[in-house]
């Protein structure tokens, strides 16, 4: 256990293709010196899971989060998975708490608090900011701009500088630049420029602390788009259910699709016709069975559906209102398995580190913070 | 003035292609006994502009807010006009207060709070709801949702069911039904569905009470967006600066489009030419002089420009990456002339009604309320 404060940097949609020398040169530097490794994230590749995963230091098979809905197979129904009590191991905040430790989590979405506060002094949405964070900082750009992330950002710093009593700052920017833009991209190359700009000023403001960062996922472009219901029904066999991880509990138009689909079917007998349809579909890469996803994966077993069924990189699951579309051009998303490469940086902590190999997932960052 | 209660529902995008009774049985059944016309939006057909007309029972000209931005002339830059100092005029929140009386404000989005609570007893953005709120009503549906609305106007209900101290409760829910689906498909008429039969309730919840209802504008799909400023730098004339009313304070890709623009030169020298090179944009229907235009609108003079471009049914207007975009197949939205036809409702309202010839915009719908 340290007394060291820490910065925890959780830069949503931060994959390798974005941490680049030309738009984060203080970061990338520092990645020479700092401990750095580039390690995979947590499967699925979507935020809710990761965040959850690298704010308790676990796998999904012990905090129990695995989607940002689950579906419910008592009730027969999807369940939204955004609630704090359905996390069952402490969060790093809630372990830094049981040591007297007090945290910060400064977060773009308002959901990331319903998430993730328990146990935090300070919780922060940029989303719901309140009239004294608008009166000191002004007003935070919308959920859908870049500049949340800068406003995001210099709340971290002004805690740093005036609240020397908390001791982690965890900081969950927003990955709505990276859905829009490529990494080379000038917006893109602009808004990781200032990230990491302010980035660095954590070293000006409080070279005492340890900063910490990493990803939940990267990002790719995607050029279409299978409703594996609706194809698995158009062959015949109607699934029980299939969930896409990004599936909110409210059905949005074209916001819930992913690089993976958990399918559950309703006999297990029909499993051999199940993977004969989606083997059939040209972007299903693979499909694993209930109990080869949850080993590969650590994934909590009763949320898994019996099929796991994985995208190429191109091709994103979900629900449509057709079998198959053709996606907009410059599409981003991410949910696959080719959107787990990640960095992992650890600058000027002070206490002894767990050994390199103990690194290996974005989880690992935190790991062993206030054990 | 009356003692009366009164329910205000300002249903965003419900223009008049939305308003039919196989989507809202029972409002469009109590057009035909109610006070009922159709009436006008306040140009520019975008949200803040006619839910401040409405909530002051005021012009532009008089209240001052004209766009979400405005362009400050001596600073040369735009400032974003989303704070409640700029009204210039009590709203009816405020004049209720006068007189003792007190408002809620129940609205989708956290920045009508900001503009319109200065007054009001309750204020609840669905956006950012208290963990009271969430306690006896749910989650909210996410911003982009049809759940949103319906959230609203179940908390609309149980302040008419528990809180009989409040005089006037104003309900502003959130467009994007309107924007994702044209007024047939099944998901909008679901959408207007619930809605219509939560409004129901009032009578049953609270047959005392007055039911007002109206909206801020219409929406068309459009096929088409140009870049104006592009498009004059392109023919040699550089404007002084082109505004979108629909242009937040942070550039966001392809969510400033309106159908109509605010045009400034360098000098007035340049109009004839300026005027050249629009007419010749096949989506500029009209151009307007500033004074024409605000005589015509009733607009703030020092808020427009020296031209205000107005867009055919199918074109929009704003910031792009290049002169001209055609625009995603099913984009729907609005800001032109052709989405300024809207309800407005008046139904168990004990007071006396001006005569019906004062009933020609949405904004007079509350004129007469505590003055």
């Amino acid at each position: 256990m340290t007394e060291q404060r820490t910065v925890v940097g959780m830069i949503d949609g931060l994959g390798m293709t974005y941490f680049k020398p030309e738009a984060m040169p203080y970061t990338t530097t520092l990645a020479k010196s700092a401990f750095f490794k580039q390690v995979s994230a947590v499967f699925p590749s979507v935020t809710n899971v990761n965040n959850v995963s690298i704010c308790c230091g676990e796998w999904p098979e012990n905090h129990g989060i695995i989607a940002n809905s689950y579906f419910d197979t008592e009730a027969n129904e999807p369940a939204y998975m955004n609630a704090a009590e359905l996390i069952r191991v402490p969060t790093m905040f809630q372990r830094a708490a049981q040591q007297g430790k007090k945290s910060a989590l400064l977060t773009s979405k308002r959901k990331t608090i319903e998430l993730l506060s328990p146990g935090t002094e300070i919780a922060v949405a940029a989303e719901c900011p309140t009239e004294e964070l608008i009166e000191k900082f002004g007003q935070p750009g919308d959920i859908y701009s870049c500049e949340i992330n800068f406003w995001l950002w210099q709340v971290a710093l002004d805690i740093l500088k005036n609240r020397p009593d908390i001791s982690v700052i965890y900081v969950h920017t927003t990955d709505y630049p990276m859905h829009m833009w490529p990494p080379e991209d000038p917006t893109s190359v602009n808004h990781l420029q200032e990230v990491d700009r302010l980035i660095s000023q954590v070293a000006e403001v409080a070279p005492d602390a340890a900063l910490f960062l990493t990803a939940d996922h990267g990002m790719n472009v995607k050029t279409r788009a299978w409703d594996l219901r609706r194809v698995m029904i158009g062959q015949g066999l109607e699934p029980r259910f299939v969930l896409s991880p990004e599936r909110d509990y409210y059905i949005k138009h074209h916001r819930n699709l992913a690089g993976c689909s958990y399918i559950w079917l309703n006999s297990p007998d029909e499993e051999t016709r199940a993977r004969e349809i989606l083997n059939a579909v040209d972007g299903v890469e693979d499909i694993l069975s209930h109990d080869a996803a949850c080993e590969r994966f650590h994934l909590a077993k009763e949320h898994v559906g019996d099929l796991v069924a994985l995208a190429d990189q191109t091709s994103m699951f979900g629900d449509l209102e057709v079998e198959f579309e053709e996606l907009a051009a410059n599409y981003r998303n991410h949910g696959s398995l080719y959107e787990m490469e990640v960095p992992l940086l650890i600058h000027n902590y002070i206490g002894e580190l767990p050994a390199a190999d103990n690194f290996t997932v974005n989880k690992d960052l935190t790991t062993f913070l206030y054990r």
